[in-house]
């Protein structure tokens, strides 16, 4: 059900930050450790803030393991501020419009999880985006009718209370057609400065999700020699599990919060689905 | 703006029909002669009844002409009664959802042609198909939309009146959005006995279609040594440019109307939007 | 280090010997059990015999799992003798032209297993190919080589025979390099007729490979509604691994032996590679 | 027969150089004016000295006309020193192995023509390669084996020498084999500091080549708003066919002749193949 890493801090190589790390976020696409199946092989995709606000994406219906441009790209793009996402389809197409990240101006969007029953809520989640975002849904799934609905629901002012309302929507439809559980959801969204990352279920049982506090954690994701010329004091990173191998040193994003990133300052707040 | 060929008759493996003749669908795929412009090139699909009702699918995002698999598939598929369409995007991406035909249940439908600022009719079209069918749709084009549309006009009770509803309905919203000459169509449905071709645009100049009135046309489509083991009196093609070099002898589908082919029977009527 | 499955007997549909058992090989392309590794998603293929002699393949470079058209093509597609192929690459990349089965003519070849420091011993194996058989090789892998090798050497009068001399040369190769254990394969080959399958290393510890010695064997595959309309006594199977929730029932095929199915009667020989 | 550009200058993001211009190399892809057809579909590449001296490349089996992502790709990535390639394939699979540009450590390796009846050449070209280099081949094109061919001949020393050799034997063997007129090629090479650009044919008729002598004309190749912030002094191009809509303006690179452009400097010098 998808796996995630975002990365804030100095810029730096992508493959730096996807690659090179022990148990990265490219291996997990093959054999992730706390996902509920080790395989997210449905394509993949990275969005990154480089040459000016608006952030590049690169998606690609191959397993991130066995992409030919992978490295190459990676090598070549420097980014302080960047999101992949490798993917384990619950039913859409593997298609690069079903590949996360979403992206609207300068925002990206990426989730792992799913709304259960999605074919039952799809329609009334999609009539409730605003009619001039409407026409940019390119694909198919739960996750970027959410990106639209938060959009929809003032994402550009404040990305917060748009999840919660969009959760609060979702939330609202599954009671009316019985489904219980309907969500599981961590979600990564960007602007070019600052990175907010939401872990909640409805279940209160959240799919997992971690943060480094400080950039001793990054630098141990790293074999010795290239510790050295990397990460400075506001180097963050959230991942939907540790990179590296001291897992142990990670910090759990507390259940149904939000973790905001901005300029190396972490702050955490509680999440509550908006009631109406 | 596509290109697209159905056949109707006795068995014939899908190869005879697609790669053998010459100017051959696959051809025009790389050089079409009378689309505005020659290469279909965004991928392409083929559906065929074979083993039962249900019809087969093979859907590529590569270009017809150059598909590793697609000799060997079509060679190995035998059909009474197939479908298949080469693609050239207006806008939207290439991907499998994309790729036509589209099917539901018995059903398989092709789309040449357009609707004029998509976009702006978007919405309007997809909240107008029947909730249970909502969830079906995979894709993003506007030809996808028509066929759930005519599904919820009764395709399956009367093709051609669900048809004549569906451009109704898209020529009102066009009106409202004061968008000039919105539709341009022929389009191809199919059950697993009959199909039904049909010509229109709104400003009454639609893209060119054809059909085969007898045996002879088709067998022209061939060498002299490929022609002895092929076609009944009940074959018949409908072709959105002549196959073969003979295309004097195809006989054009007039304008604003539907053909229908059922066992080896030919109709020719009016087609009419429904004004409400 | 791929999977494979090969069938003979009575024509069945493709889907139903690949995607409808329990544990089938499709499964086994994101979870198999016996390989070093689980995941076989670097690209698949089938080879089938149908219309004619020679065969139908199809080539993908998703993993099986998801592929778009796998289910389709499989429904439609009936055979007496087929063999498929789930990769996992061991360096070269994910192209078509690298996926198994390999034909040439009526002959199709399949392999599961490697040739250590193969870039060390890939030079002179393509210069022992016939002259007249070079210019066919499409790819860049050591199973294809392996083909044009076993070809060169009289494939087409004598399987057993070629292989043994292929295996021969590879090994007298290596010793020159001093490369230990060069080889580890598992190879299904076929013509229109007749089945053989090796199981040889050169440490003679090689991958599994079962076959099933009746078709109650085969019915277990299935759940109970699914047992009744599909194989004879003359069906056999051979798989990497055991398919259905049976596996016990499956036999091993011996260490360095070769099993030849022809009309539903197996024989088992042992292998030995040829010393020049 | 493909069409191929380079561009040795200031530092440029891709997209400037390959998607903004009139009749843009991508455009050329669709429907190029100066090759005999006019479809470029068959995959592309674009290679690129950024970050260090080993270039980086990004290969796709679309057609570039309709990759989802080149436009990003080539809008983040600047580079004063850029090969690009669209292929149309004359026979050889349609795979990222046999995309152009080709790389060895620094080097990369363009090319435009084909050798005629190349399975008949193709194993001793092959044979020719030193050993060390041989494991290196991954495609199956002509193309791949000439660069492979040149690093054997000495191409790190001298590229024009060394595709003297290269041309010189395959005109050998044709010669052996009874085949005329046996190359239609232009080739660009590049390393990180210079660029070498190659028109040659053994029938002295070649396919077009064209290079800008001043600024002036690649300016000309935008819209008026595009072309103050662009290219200095040292910017010169190489190109199948012009860019821009001032066509005339181009300088035609003569008849078997090289282009050598280092740092804004142009040289011309004859081309001979070499005579043993």
């Amino acid at each position: 059900m998808c796996r995630w890493m975002a990365y804030s801090g100095n810029p730096l190589p992508l493959d730096f930050l996807l690659l090179e790390p022990q148990h990265s976020l490219i291996d997990q696409s093959l054999s992730s450790k706390m996902a509920p199946k080790p395989t997210n092989g449905d394509g993949f995709g990275i969005g990154f803030y480089g040459r000016n606000h608006e952030p590049g994406i690169y998606h690609s219906i191959q397993p991130a393991w066995n992409d030919g441009n992978l490295r190459d790209m990676t090598h070549h793009i420097e980014s302080s501020l960047a999101l992949a996402h490798v993917r384990r389809s619950t039913g859409t197409p593997v298609q690069q419009s079903n590949c996360h990240p979403f992206r609207y101006c300068e925002w990206l969007f990426v989730h792992n999880g799913l709304i259960r029953e999605f074919d039952r809520l799809r329609r009334d989640m999609a009539f409730e985006i605003a009619p001039e975002l409407f026409p940019l849904v390119k694909g198919s799934t739960d996750s970027e009718l959410m990106f639209y609905l938060a959009l929809t629901y003032g994402l550009r002012d404040d990305p917060s209370a748009a999840m919660e309302r969009v959760v609060g929507l979702i939330e609202r439809c599954a009671r009316r057609e019985g489904i219980d559980n309907v969500l599981q959801m961590t979600v990564g969204i960007a602007d070019s400065e600052t990175l907010w990352s939401f872990r909640y279920s409805t279940e209160r049982s959240s799919r997992t999700l971690f943060y480094s506090e400080d950039m001793g954690v990054m630098k141990e994701m790293y074999p010795e020699d290239l510790r050295g010329h990397a990460f400075t004091e506001k180097s963050v990173a959230v991942v939907s599990e540790p990179v590296g191998k001291r897992p142990e040193h990670w910090l759990e994003v507390p259940e149904s919060s939000v973790v905001t990133v901005r300029n190396g300052q972490v702050a955490i707040r509680p999440f509550e689905p908006a009631s109406a």
